[in-house]
């Protein structure tokens, strides 16, 4: 792939401006415009090195894109694609950051000039930091990308798609919009519900007591709220059978806890283990445990 | 305090093995023995330099002992500690390393000759790594540990603990077991029998695409199932307590998600943000979020 010209960076947070990190500091793109609503932010991800300029006009910052990655929150994706779709070169990529696909990948397509150009794609990387403060230009290596194209998707795309995600150091996979989205509730968006129960089930006179099963099992729960309730909207059939699954689980635990058959509770244990342990291992975390 | 001329571990693993190291690294003791089962285990141990010698008989093992420190399983600890108390010196410290303090402290407490030397102690530090080999001499280093004293420990034997964990590096706090219990049953076992059941609902098909909040929020589920049955065993009506809040803040995100309602999705996340965020920033670990 040649160097793009001009990539656009719609929305310039944690992932936007990882992305223009990582774009400037690989010179991976001759020229970085981000597009936001506060210009100070954008100000902000110039001076740490993000940007090359910053604009608060959506059609002035995406007329000469090559390459256009809407970060937005999921609920402002699919309008953000749409409206680059019109004010950007017609042999434009759009493509996305969004942790759901199905809902906004079917809005998107409903707009042929949109459809045409755009490949959804989900880097599964974040933190419960928001903001482009916390960017990092290595957020990106190694991890995972979900692309999500359709039938739909012009193949040229996909491959465009492809090469720019892995220029940022991903390993990049595709798979359906739907079949995403359901991996999808139960690898993240359970897991958040999750810590934020538990956050909110711990009263706060106990947490001097707190030590590192709580710090890690709540660390997401820090994380914005309206960002994750759109993520949860979107994806609520799915996350609503994880939270099935989820309970079912918790249920076998309390029953085993309420029970005095031997080894049940061990059992009980086993089960998360050892999912844990192959995750570890196939992680390449794994040492010695005697 | 002077320093004591023999201090004997006994279950020399994480955190036995942990005591040895940060003893002898800081020359806290003339002399550490290690009291196990498994000599290798033991002999392993003395190669790291967490003991200066070990052996499997505990009678011969504390038979000099100034201090008597037992960090075998919660289930074992009571049976330890009475067999320790007929073998040591009668001005021996007897204290232990145990996770639940109710039921044990109140097993010691019918052996006179136990219950006067010993003071119930929970160092809230550890892993989900096993054994000696993950060992660390730093482990207790600006760690809370919580000492359980009840109206039968004779004073100098609460002044002698509190001078031992400290000199380990730990903050020293002291509450009753039945408090220690209910709490911990909320900021530690909650917690565990969580990451378990979150990583036993998770099918392993998916966990190519897990990442943080996934990595992060079933850490502690790796940990042993016979310790951590013992565990939730020995703490069981104050866990199935708090198994019973947690379970209310899951439905209540259920409810939320199910309702068409603006903003119950982002109040009842908010809860959840709000205390962890506090927890980040009394634990020193806040930063700049814009």
């Amino acid at each position: 792939m040649e160097r793009p010209g001009t990539v656009a960076i719609v929305g310039v947070g944690l992932i936007g401006g990882s992305i223009g990190l990582a774009l400037r500091k690989r010179s991976l793109a001759r020229h970085v415009v981000g597009i936001g609503r506060d210009s100070r932010s954008l100000d902000l991800a110039i001076s740490l090195g993000a940007l090359d300029e910053g604009t608060t006009d959506l059609a002035a910052g995406v007329a000469g894109a090559e390459i256009v990655v809407v970060c937005t929150p999921v609920t402002r994706i699919a309008e953000d694609i749409i409206a680059a779709a019109k004010a950007a070169p017609r042999d434009v990529l759009l493509t996305d950051a969004g942790s759901t696909k199905r809902g906004l990948v079917g809005r998107i397509e409903r707009e042929p000039a949109a459809r045409d150009a755009f490949v959804g794609a989900h880097p599964i990387a974040g933190s419960e930091r928001k903001g482009v403060a916390h960017a990092m230009p290595d957020l990106f290596e190694g991890r995972l990308c979900v692309l999500t194209p359709t039938v739909s998707t012009p193949d040229d795309r996909v491959a465009r798609a492809k090469a720019f995600w892995s220029s940022l150091g991903c390993r990049v996979e595709c798979t359906s919009p739907e079949e995403h989205d359901r991996i999808l509730s139960l690898t993240s968006h359970l897991p958040h519900v999750v810590a934020s129960a538990l956050a909110a089930a711990i009263p706060a006179g106990c947490l001097p007591m707190a030590a590192g099963a709580y710090r890690d099992g709540t660390r997401v729960a820090a994380s914005d709220g309206s960002l994750w309730a759109g993520i949860f909207r979107e994806n609520r059939e799915h996350l609503l059978a994880a939270l099935d699954g989820f309970e079912e689980r918790i249920e076998a635990f309390r029953r085993a806890l309420e029970s005095s058959e031997p080894g049940r509770l061990e059992r009980c244990w086993e089960e998360g283990r050892s999912s844990r342990v192959q995750y570890r291992e196939a992680d390449g975390q794994a040492l010695l445990d005697s």
